[in-house]
């Protein structure tokens, strides 16, 4: 019995280097494939374009002026408590469900689109010019994604997948990881349960492989998180299968099928009354 | 101001497909050799070698015969209440330092190594033949890293970094990505802190880049989980300062940078008693 090899293409991650500095209103779909060509990279044959939250928040005018920000009571005390400025702190409760965890230096939200990160994904860093403004994540992800899905499938011809990433901490390790916050054409899960190993015995637990979040940290590899003004790659070589996924209301592609469901989630339930 | 672009190199990641099944005593160094030139990969210009920790376990003999097995009370009382066999709950106990959640269906633990997985990365799924083993992980995942790390550059010629994978859930997301359980020749984490962003201000929070998970969880793009049978993937394409990781004591490579410190762990405390 040799071993079973379904697929063997090599995965590549192109950055889109020398992106443009995004602005409100930019059109994201002109910047992408005008990059591309700049890059070399052929978008006909690309399967999936990763976007960073922060060009689609930039060109969709999700900066705010923190002087237009009146913190309420909760903000301030737990501005206080996490001691940050209770104008992001504001912010981020405006964004949120709920507070999870908050301790000096640190506000962990769930997020009104269900996942967990801290301060609700609002950005300080690499926000143009103004020290006094923050970058909220885009409203809607998931329909940017599908924005500039359709987009590109007018101007390139064919359809490519889209991925909206943006960096989560992790509880239990160190660092950031991409997050896929905004899917468009690509299976955002498979679950293999079931499916047989290489013994035929059917794999019973944990056998569900969240792609989208998988191709978001990829990409993290060439984009980066500091000065790199990467916010863009281009990757192929996925099984086919992946970039078509299930078309109908309840499983299309969503962000949303990452997010633990809360009364599943062990972890998520806030260690105290933060209101 | 233009992006200031510090790099631009397409990252590969080539599957070793048909890799031949793994025993007790196999040597892997030998295996990724031979797998590579059958896959058209040149490992003399390959940064990073993935491989499973699966097929390092069999390589190192960790297969368990659960007849030998004999499960203490407190594994009894934990494979009741979360619907386990006792033996393999006697054996995620005695690989792991604490119980941080048990459920039916479910038990995480933290691992003598430190990190947080479900059973303690204890595997029935593709184990050879026999229903009645079970896997360990390997006992010294950085030691093994470094073993297969010399041997490619005594057989190979150059350096070439190693990951050992493992796939771990994630507490407040669906599915399994890759973890970096053993690490040699490669820069485990790399700290952005006080760096300059596009507009020359200083990152300040979040800005660890975990790399040597972000390396695993590209990996699982083309080992996947399920029936593939591919056990080991090539990476190539990442900033050259990576694969030039520090060597003193303190800071030289290992998984272990990549665990949150337990005192700075918000989440991991365990939910109750479990002794």
């Amino acid at each position: 019995l040799g071993p079973r090899v379904t697929r063997a293409s090599t995965v590549t991650i192109d950055p889109l280097a020398g992106f443009p500095l995004v602005q409100e209103g930019d059109d994201l779909v002109v910047g992408i494939i005008e990059s591309a060509v700049a890059n070399g990279v052929d978008l006909a044959r690309a399967q999936v374009v990763v976007v960073t939250a922060k060009i689609v928040s930039k060109s969709e005018g999700c900066l705010v002026d923190l002087a237009t920000i009146e913190p309420s009571p909760r903000a301030a005390r737990l501005a206080e408590l996490t001691e940050k400025d209770p104008r992001l702190v504001e912010l981020a409760l405006r964004e949120s469900r709920d507070v999870v965890r908050a301790r000096p230096g640190v506000l962990l939200t769930r997020h009104r689109n269900g996942f967990i990160s801290a301060m609700a994904g609002i950005d300080r860093s690499n926000v143009d010019g103004e020290e006094h403004h923050a970058l909220l994540l885009p409203p809607d992800p998931d329909a940017s994604a599908r924005a500039i899905h359709e987009g590109l499938r007018d101007l390139v011809g064919t359809p490519i997948a889209v991925v909206i990433v943006d960096s989560h901490g992790r509880p239990f390790r160190v660092g950031n990881v991409g997050t896929a916050i905004g899917i468009a054409g690509l299976t955002a899960l498979v679950d293999l349960e079931g499916e047989p190993d290489l013994f035929g015995r059917p794999l019973t637990t944990a056998s569900k492989v969240p792609v989208a979040d998988l191709v978001a940290s990829a990409a993290i590899l060439v984009t980066g998180e500091a000065a790199q003004g990467i916010p863009v790659a281009v990757i192929s070589g996925l099984p086919p299968e992946w970039l078509a996924p299930p078309t109908d209301a309840a499983s299309a592609p969503s962000a949303a099928h990452l997010v633990r469901e809360p009364a599943l989630d062990m972890f998520a339930t806030p260690d105290r009354d933060y209101s």
